[in-house]
Order: structure tokens, then sequence, then C-alpha cells
């Protein structure tokens, strides 16, 4: 009799907000490899706001989910039984399979990582494409020069909080906003922001002015909205923003009006780019070799928000959007060790 | 007994779309140079959208202009008598004098012109401040390449007009936006635009569709409002969009909200750039030579919109604002020549 594993399936594509009823959690058969292939199983998957716009049927970078099929994702796991060239049993892959236990591959697509260097949450995190995503916006379209001002928004999140403390290491005044008080601390306490704020309990352009009385160089927006309105009327001439993401539009039925003080570019000779990481795959020699040699020096921390269970995928997901996250928010699919 | 001249005073600061009251013709004293200045009769005076932001009483690239004073602008003139170094009677100069007959100056801001090399208009059109600010912000910051798609708005005016010439120079195929027939017409038989539209007579995505039916990889926007929100739906992936003015927004009483669709600059990796033509004066040189030769070549031409007489400035202006103009607004202050 076959094995069975749990797959998390889109059900239905979500109106405004996703609900649970949105997901369907499906035990089936465990996919058993042919001659060529790897089973793997996963031990952790990432959550990211990304994953809402393949939700909806739009052509977009990615493909969108398909209704009743697994999703996918960042996934990292280890390597059950192998007849892959390179890949042999107990080996730690990265493997974009996400929302499942177990998946099969002949192996295209799986990058093995060593899991000596850092603990394997961080090549999900600071080490993966969120850290990754904060390098190369921050660095190659932020551009920051040492005593520049730089304002993130989500500053606790999984990209956030690598921008912020890159842009420290380079040496310039770093202010967040986030949505808790114990973001706020964390921001400050732990990852050595100069200043930092909770959105939700200011008037946004006095947080603004009041953390950064002589304006914003390089703003790295991940959240859109309010924030970007009041932060257009905040940056210095020839600032630059990084739009790496507008979560705040991300669950609206509706699309919502941009900022009202968008004609501040002009004046103020501001540049909006967005960017993708997987543009910038060329920079990820460098980008870890930067970013392994930071986390061991203690200059770029990280936590992760963990939720444990496939089962509880679809709820991580749900609690990202909200906000409920510290850091990178991963699933524990399987114990790192089974032994 | 002194002589007079007539100049143009800001009444009141407009409130919404300006009007003829807002501005005073004033006869005064014509100004009397003292040893050591110079006296200079101004010939043509230029009208841009740009003033519309001086008139508003806030910090901004350029001082506002001050209330029951004479407003300056873009000015040609002929020096009437002169005990400045190297200025002469009967050298035409370039001012930034507008909106007043005759001013004295001890030379500095002045700048001769060889009136052989191109029609005196032309130097406050196609070779002057728009022809630059066509010039530096499609090469600099649009970088059009050669078989690239071109949207140009306000293509019929002082710099779209240029825009899409010079796009042409460059290989690409260009398309415009007007407000009239007339201009339509005028962008495709006489300037070679490939296509072009009214926009007030047609659903702008449609058009967009139709036009630019492989999208955009360089949007000139001189705009804003409901044309940049559906040109953000129709942009290739990495294009550049150079934002040199927006123009709709320039008479409301409040700000309108931005595009919906901002977002779209994340999964098309879109750039925005404000600018303005001043950060760019060390590009003079390489303009104008560019631009003579084209103008010699024919590759550029250009119109002008002249209207006669100091004391129909503020109409000129208000034209402008409605969009009367084909090509440069110009005011004909007083004859090129007086002989």
């Amino acid at each position: 009799m076959p094995e069975s594993h749990v797959e998390i399936h889109l059900k239905s594509r979500p109106v405004g907000f996703p609900k649970e009823s949105d997901f369907e959690i499906v035990e089936t058969e465990r996919p058993v490899p042919e001659d060529g292939q790897m089973l793997v199983r996963n031990i952790y998957m990432s959550v990211d706001p990304y994953m809402r716009g393949r939700m909806r049927d739009v052509k977009s970078y990615t493909p969108p989910f398909q209704l009743g099929r697994v999703m996918d994702g960042g996934s990292l796991g280890q390597v059950v039984s192998s007849t892959v060239a390179g890949f042999s049993p107990g080996d730690c892959v990265l493997g974009g399979q996400g929302w499942r236990q177990y998946y099969v591959t002949d192996g295209s697509g799986q990058r093995k990582i060593d899991g000596s260097l850092a603990p394997l949450p961080a090549f999900l995190g600071t080490l993966g494409m969120p850290g990754m995503t904060a390098y190369v916006g921050l660095l190659d379209i932020g551009k920051p020069q040492e005593g520049e001002t730089v304002f993130v928004s989500a500053a606790a999140g999984a990209v956030g909080s690598v921008v912020g403390q890159i842009a420290k290491i380079h040496g310039c005044r770093v202010v967040g906003s986030a949505g808790s008080s114990t973001k706020v601390e964390y921001l400050i306490d732990e990852l050595g922001f100069d200043d930092a704020f909770n959105y939700k309990e200011v008037d946004m352009s006095e947080a603004l002015s009041a953390s950064c009385p002589d304006g914003i160089d390089i703003y790295f927006e991940n959240v859109g909205g309010a924030t970007l309105e009041a932060v257009l009327n905040h940056m210095r001439p020839f600032g630059r923003i990084p739009v790496c993401g507008m979560i705040a539009q991300y669950n609206l039925e509706e699309p919502a009006p941009g900022p009202k003080s968008l004609i501040q570019v002009i004046p103020r000779r501001l540049t909006l780019t967005g960017f993708i990481v997987s543009d910038s795959f060329d920079r990820l020699g460098e980008f870890q070799s930067d970013m392994s040699t930071w986390i061991s020096e203690g200059r770029v921390k990280s936590r992760q928000t963990l939720v444990e269970g496939i089962e509880a995928a679809p709820a991580a997901f749900l609690g990202l959007l909200q906000g409920e996250n510290l850091g990178k928010m991963l699933v524990q699919i399987s114990p790192e060790s089974l032994s």
C-alpha cells in the first residue's frame, strides 16, 4: 500500500483578504521517485507576501497558482533517496517545492546547501530570497552613501529587517516602521535601528518629521498606501525608492488610488524603481559571501516566526499578511533531524 | 520725464485654474541702466507650464513669484545700450527676465546668442529650455534603444514634440497623445510620429493597445492623471518613465489621487524618474551641438504659437494651460528688428 503525505491546494481564488477556506489540506499518495529522480522530505517552507499575487489568475512575473493543485514556493528539505548524480540521502536542498511534505525531482532547480554554515532557517531568510531581496534592492537600486538616511517600512519583516541592518553596515542612519510596539523594540534594541515607530499609532507625516528631521534619502518600499503618500513629502532631493512590495494593496478587492503626492518626484527629482530579486541572480555569489560574513560577525541578526506543521501553512500565510510575524515567517513541516 | 514700459505682476495666487484677474498689467517707469549695466529690450518671452507651480507660495526648485511684483521666466531680447564688457547694442541675449518690456542687468545670467544659427524663437524652444528638457529627459533617463516604443503625452507641445523627434532619430517607434485632431495630424504628417491620438476622444487603454500593440518601453510623462494610470498597464518589462511634468495636476485645488496602477512598477520592473533640466546644464554644449545639427538637417522641426504684445501674456499663459498652443507658446513683446 502506497504511503501518503499532505499537500496544500488552492481551493478558491481569494476575494479581498484570503480565508482558511480558500485552501484545502489534501492527504494524497506520496510521490515515488523513478530512476534518475530523488525523493525530498521538506523540513521548512516559506510563506511570502508575493504569494498573494499568485493566487490571482493574472499573468505576472510568476505564474498563478492553479485551482485544485498544490501550490509551491520556497522550501528547504533533505534528500531521502536519490538516483540523481550529485545528490545523496541526507543532503540538504533548497527546492522551491513548498506547501507539501514530500516531493520528487530530477534535481533541476535544486540547490544543495551546506547546513554547517548557518542554521537551516537562515537559508530561507537572511541567506535566502528575502535577504537577497534586501541586498540587491538596497545596494543596487538604493545605492546608500555613508551618512544618508534610510527609511524602511515593514521593517521587522524578513526583508525589511535585513535592509535596515545592511544600511547600518553602510554607515546610514536607519529608521523603520512596523505594526506593534514589540516590533519597534526589536528594531531599536536588537537590530540597532536609529529610530522606529508603530505606524498604527502615529500620524505618519509627524512621525517622519520627528524621526527623519533632515529628510529621507532612500525609502525601501514594502507597503504602499498611506506610508508611501507621506514618505514622498519627506524625501530629499535625488532620493531613491526601491519598490519591493506594496502589501497594503494586496488584499484589496479594487485597486486603491496611488499617492496624491506622486508629483513630488519632479521637484525632488526622485527615482522609484520596481524590482524582483530573480532578475539579480548574477549577484548570488557576492550576496552569499557578504551575508555569511555579516552573519558570522554578528552584524546581521535574524529571528524567525515558526509555525508547526504543514496543516498550519494556510494560517501562517494569513498571519503573515496580518503582520503576525517577527522576522521570517516559516512553517516547520518536519524535524530537522529524524534520528 | 522718464520713459515708461509695461510689466505683468502677479496680483493674486490662483486658486484652481488661473484667471486673467490673477495678473495685473502695470505701466511703470522703464528702468535706467547705471554704469556697468545694460538695458535690454525684450523681443520674445516664454510661457511654460512650470510657471503655474511658481504661482503657489511653496518652496520648490524655483522660488515662488511674489505678489505685486513682476514675474520672470525665459526671455530673448536685444541690448539697447551697454557698459557691460562683452555686451554691445544690437546683441541678442537670453535673459530669463520675461513678463516685462525692458530690463536692466549687470550681465549676470545673460547668455549672448548667435541669431544667424536659427530663427530667434528657436532659442526659447527647440534650441532652448524645452528642447534641452526633451533631450536630457529622453536620452539620459529614458535611454532609448533602436526598435523600442516611445510614448509621449502632450506630444504637440514644446517638449513633447522634440521628444518624439529625438526618439525617431534614435530609431524608435514613436506614439504621441495630444488634445485636438489638428495636433494629431501635425504629429503624424509633419513630425513623422508613427501614430498619435486625441486623448479627449478615446478610451486611453484601448488607444494604447491599438497604437502600442507590443507595449511601451519609454513613457515620457508630461501630464499625469488618467494617462499615467493607463500607461502603467501598458509598459513593457524594465520600462523607463522620465517624469517631466504632470500638467493635469497643476490647477487642482486639492491634489488628485495617484494612479491605481502604480503597483505595476513591481511586476514590470519600471523606473520612474522625476527630473529638472537645470540639473543637466553640463550637457548644454552637447545638446546645442546635436540639436543645431538636427535642425539644420531638417530632422527636428518646430512650430511656435505666437501671441502678440506684452498685455496678452496672461492670456497666452492661460491658453497654454488649456492646450491652445501647437509647439512652443511665445509672446512677442516687440519686433525682432526696430529698423
